[in-house]
């Protein structure tokens, strides 16, 4: 099916709008770079100072050419594109891309020539990316539209090329971008696509996403990001990626303090909250990875090999020590690597001197290598059901040597029945690279990065997309509740309570002549707490008291809480106390939601008490969720065990807390435009069958 | 002063044992690679096939050569090496390096020639290494004793070296050993020495850190260790390592059950308990890194910089997205990424254009590069006293230009204010490293290895080696505590009392008729515990009751825990029912020690509770560690700040835990031979000043 920026990434014609002579700038850059990558259409270059260039004839103006054009680049001073790009629209070119800066990265009045650039786009329905682009390389159309030095052709240089699946790479740095195309390429991992996207005033990372998921020709997508614009076609990208199984690495950065800020003022872009950009990766499985040369390794794993069946590992080595170094790594990502069988053990030694190893990790030692023991078990792992995948512990820094045949191992790799991952400990040699990449297998350098990728492939093969919540249901109307910037406890409860959310019974004593009735509802032993839209929190103010067992230490609590409360705080408007029955003992989580300045809403579940804040034993996703993908969230929690009948204890109610979150999720996500924050805390998870108790709400207006 | 080592890695004469004409094979690469090397000295191959070896005269046996021969290389079948090692020895042969395999890494037979070996080299004082090793390599005596592939000598090729000091290897496996001599060579990181360890008859990794520990020509040391086995010598050289503030880098492997497994078959060693390596390692300041490349970044940084006098870096790049990542990065690893002053920012953007950023991260942009605003920034923050160290961004992919000119980038590097770290997100290529290499720089090509790097540089700057503790105090003689294997928390008390050690006040109650007189001792409320040797969890037999306010409940609960007691666990002899005070509240802390089967005592402490189990917030030590020493540990906890004042609770009392510390260190050093293990779990932490509660307590005697 056809895609509408078919004809941006693949265009039939290019008009190079500022083209030149001079190949030490960046105009005379494009032109030479577009055609020594052989770009097989028209090139119209664009100078008035010129008659032709390169023996291109050469045209004063784009309406000059009086020829349909797919693409225009711009690469001209600032002030002068936005006329430009009107003759553009009036000659009818179809997309633009401007290379040119100087405009929402400067801010001012540089800024507001961007404003322009984005209406015109919206008036003539002209595809602008850009300005301050980098430009993009299509591998597979021969489209080198960038001045990127990473694309340059030298002499004699024969590609590598070990994948059959190619990658696209989607940047919003353009520098970043063609950094992983470079070091991609160098591993032998063939690309589709390489395209930066710049100051985003028209197409953004998001519909850059969006192409290389439906694109055939794109099997593994690599994507690099400061912060989303377009968001809706970003969320829209990411779940057809999930749906169709199309794997999606991504790094994300102003994830610091430093960072952020430099996000702010250089890219004129939101940088966000890097926990809702986490949860939204989350949801939709992407793979993420904050180094350059893992983010590669992962890549090159993922377009050579399948997915793995389960997470169980055979490591093969030709040394013993960096067997050893392998398995480690590959345990401590959380993979296993079993003892083989004795079965298998017998085969695997019937190649190997007497001081080779077969138990995995198996050491076939480099005599071994010579008597073919190393192919030999290669073989057999593959054929195996005891292991999911196949870690190679090499050294391959011969120029004239590999440890195997091409006849031998080729179809092993073609045969694709589980991933087998090569790694060199010495630097692998460009002759090794190359054999190996005859046989369709990549050469990784990095034993961290190596054992991180088939960790990744495991979680790949595990991850299953949550089903859409059905949020369809009309929200009600809590208006009335939202009197106040923060509600006190008694308001945020019966908030919740208005939403369908069930909240203990509690009673709020606004005299003291109110208490006895209180006692005679509720019996004890009680809680009693301070109530007012000022104190969000009590227990600083001495606002709460537990373990009230008769009458008079109900008096007494009631008169202290309010003197408390006056002298900590003789501002704030006390509503009254809440009384209400002690809770049965749990497990103390914490539910909360806020909203996101680029995603929205956003639920979230953690471990509570001190543990919360010290260890951040917390998992976030973009709300609503559903009860199972609630129960999922939980699951993520390094305390989860203590929901599942830690050291004896009792199974707790998880059902009845992940239809809590669910609830929580589905009323944040309905009324985002009234409430920003809701915090439920603790919330007391009760023993399986017996629910749980929100101990303590609270709820922000949004404002 | 010399070393007894000296003439092993500096000979003035070799002998070739097993010598050999062919090159394809080891005996003969071994001739070569000498030569190929330019070894300096007498060479005598030993062969009695051949008169003479590529030039050289090749003598009978040993004994023929008549000349001082300072080492033997020995590359025969391993059933003729004892042999031929008595005729070196009674040849007066100083040291020898036996690459022949077969020994204890078989096992059986080929074990008892080793140990034969052994007795061989106690009895002649002729020093051994191997066998099974793959030698060594001085690069400052040009001595390459190996057949590893990574010495070879290409034609033409002129090395890479960017480092005035010089990193040493010491390797338990030659493989990786070499390997990461491979690598660091291509980084530009000048070697001293890289020695492989084999299978240790008589020379150990321990003997060969500490020689390279004395070694005026080198700096840094990496160590790749699998068990160590002489580890005396491997601790002397490790405090004389960090009395020196020699670097140590480390890498540890059979840290996961499959890594050890392939430890103890392959290598015949003991691959040890990790956590107590890591507790070495932590003590003498040793820098730990599980990946080769990572660890090569943390010498090449170490052996071009000095270190950094604080944790504020200055992120410098020519590429916004680029900057932006190094910063997160950097800040990740806990560094500071701190925003410049006006008055720097104002200097910096002189030459940067309107869109560059001088905040922190530094943006100069491509155009700044032109105008001199990298270099001008670089010189501007070597000599602010506003950051520590500088991380540089670049792009250094380019065969023909880099962004420095050498005769401006040298004297900021050479006048080593402070670290300068380059990193470069495309491939670096070999023009850069060498014009890097020439200003006395190295280039990284791995951010976060760039980022550990520089943390790493941070937490050397400030490490402090803790004070020997004195126990020469004789040991108090506890053996009559000791009857059972696993003392009861009664006994465990006891015996702790009489080493010194303040436990609460309680009662051993065992006739019912003894606990008023309990009563009248401690009041109320109280609480009381099973005691059994058989029952060393008394919560599972229901053998607790807290909280006990009233005579009444005592003799209840007296009765009820008796006869859970008899109910789980009838066989169990009951000692009686200890009756104690309610603790005062506190921070749950957990005390231990351990006996490590390498390295001894050790002491651990974490945070009690759940949390323990579920975080791994624990830290080790070697006993015994001083008070100091302890509060340090304490530090290391992510649950520090919970005996901090957390969330307005009161200040622990941290030296009465410090000081509980070190004497249950101290009583776990001097009791090794009896005591396997202590534990004492709760350890309650009261406000400043009120001291710690041990409220439970287990002994296991040493079996």
């Amino acid at each position: 099916m056809p895609h509408p920026l078919d004809t941006f990434f693949a265009p039939d014609s290019i008009a190079l709008i500022g083209a030149s002579r001079d190949l030490e700038k960046i105009p005379g850059r494009l032109l030479s770079m577009l055609r020594k990558n052989e770009y097989p259409g028209q090139i119209y270059p664009i100078n008035p100072n010129y008659g032709d260039i390169d023996g291109l004839k050469c045209y004063k103006s784009i309406s000059d050419v009086g020829q349909p054009i797919d693409l225009a680049i711009v690469i001209i001073p600032a002030r002068a594109v936005l006329a430009v790009l009107e003759q553009c629209a009036a000659a009818g070119v179809k997309n633009a891309v401007i290379i040119s800066s100087g405009f929402a990265e400067e801010g001012g009045d540089s800024a507001a020539m961007q404003d322009a650039i984005v209406a015109l786009a919206k008036r003539t329905g002209m595809r602008i990316s850009g300005p301050n682009a980098e430009g993009f390389l299509s591998e597979v159309q021969k489209v080198a539209a960038t001045f990127s030095p990473t694309v340059d052709v030298k002499p004699g240089h024969v590609p590598l090329v070990a994948t059959k699946r190619r990658a696209a790479i989607v940047a919003q740095s353009g520098g970043i971008g063609f950094a992983i195309k470079h070091r991609a390429k160098a591993l032998g991992v063939a690309i589709s696509y390489c395209v930066s996207a710049g100051n985003e005033s028209d197409l953004g990372a998001g519909e850059f996403l969006d192409y290389m998921v439906q694109d055939a020709s794109t099997d593994v997508i690599l994507l690099f990001i400061e912060g989303i614009r377009d968001v809706d076609k970003f969320l829209a990208a990411a779940r057809r990626a999930a749906e169709s199984g199309k794997p999606v690495i991504v790094t994300k950065v102003g994830r610091s303090g430093a960072g952020e800020r430099a996000a702010a003022s250089h890219t004129a872009s939101m940088a966000g909250w890097s926990a809702a950009y986490d949860a939204v990766f989350a949801k939709y499985g992407f793979i993420v990875s904050n180094d350059l040369d893992e983010a590669v390794a992962i890549a090159a794993v993922l377009t050579t090999n399948p997915l793995p069946k389960g997470d169980r590992v055979a490591v093969l080595t030709v040394s013993g020590g960096a067997g050893i170094w392998g398995a480690d790594t590959v345990a401590l990502q959380g993979l296993q690597v079993p003892e083989l069988s004795p079965a298998i053990q017998t085969e695997i030694k019937k190649l190997l001197p007497s001081y080779g190893a077969a138990g995995n990790p198996i050491d076939v030692t480099a005599q071994g290598v010579h008597s073919g023991g190393l192919q030999n078990s290669i073989d057999l792992l593959s054929a195996s059901g005891e292991v999911d995948a196949i870690l190679v512990v090499l050294s391959l820094s011969s120029d004239t040597r590999v440890p195997f045949k091409q006849a031998e191992l080729r179809p092993v790799i073609s045969a694709q029945h589980k991933p087998i991952v090569f790694y060199s400990y010495t630097l692998p040699s460009a002759f090794a690279r190359s054999e190996f990449a005859a046989c369709g297998a990549v050469v990784l350098s990095g034993l961290t990065h190596a054992g991180v990728a088939m960790r990744r492939m495991v979680e790949r093969a595990r991850f299953k997309l949550a089903p859409k919540v059905d949020a369809t249901a009309p929200p009600c109307d809590l208006s009335a509740h939202l009197k106040s910037a923060t509600l006190s406890e008694h308001d945020s409860k019966a908030l919740l309570r208005a939403a369908g959310i069930a909240v203990p019974d509690e009673v709020l004593v606004t005299e003291k002549s109110g208490l006895d009735a209180a006692i005679v509802q509720l019996g004890f032993p009680l809680v009693a707490k301070i109530q007012s839209r000022d104190i969000p929190h009590k227990s600083e103010v001495g606002g709460v008291r537990v373990g009230i067992a008769s009458k008079g230490e109900v008096f007494l609590a009631y008169e202290a809480l309010l003197n408390n409360a006056r002298r900590h705080r003789p501002d704030a408007g006390i509503q009254g106390v809440l009384i209400g029955s002690m809770a049965k003992k749990g497990v103390e989580i914490i539910v909360g939601t806020m909203l996101d300045a680029t995603f929205g809403p956003m639920i979230m579940v953690g471990l509570g008490g001190v543990t919360t804040e010290l260890f951040r034993d917390v998992v976030y996703r973009p709300a609503p969720v559903s009860t199972v993908e609630a129960g999922a969230m939980l699951a993520e929690l390094k305390a989860a065990p203590l929901l599942n009948g830690f050291r004896g204890a009792a199974q707790a109610d998880v059902p009845a807390l992940s239809q809590l979150i669910a609830q929580v999720s589905v009323l944040a996500a309905q009324q985002a435009r009234e409430i920003s924050e809701i915090e439920l805390n603790p919330v007391l998870v009760h023993p399986e069958g017996q629910g749980v108790t929100i101990v303590d709400a609270l709820v922000v207006r949004k404002t």
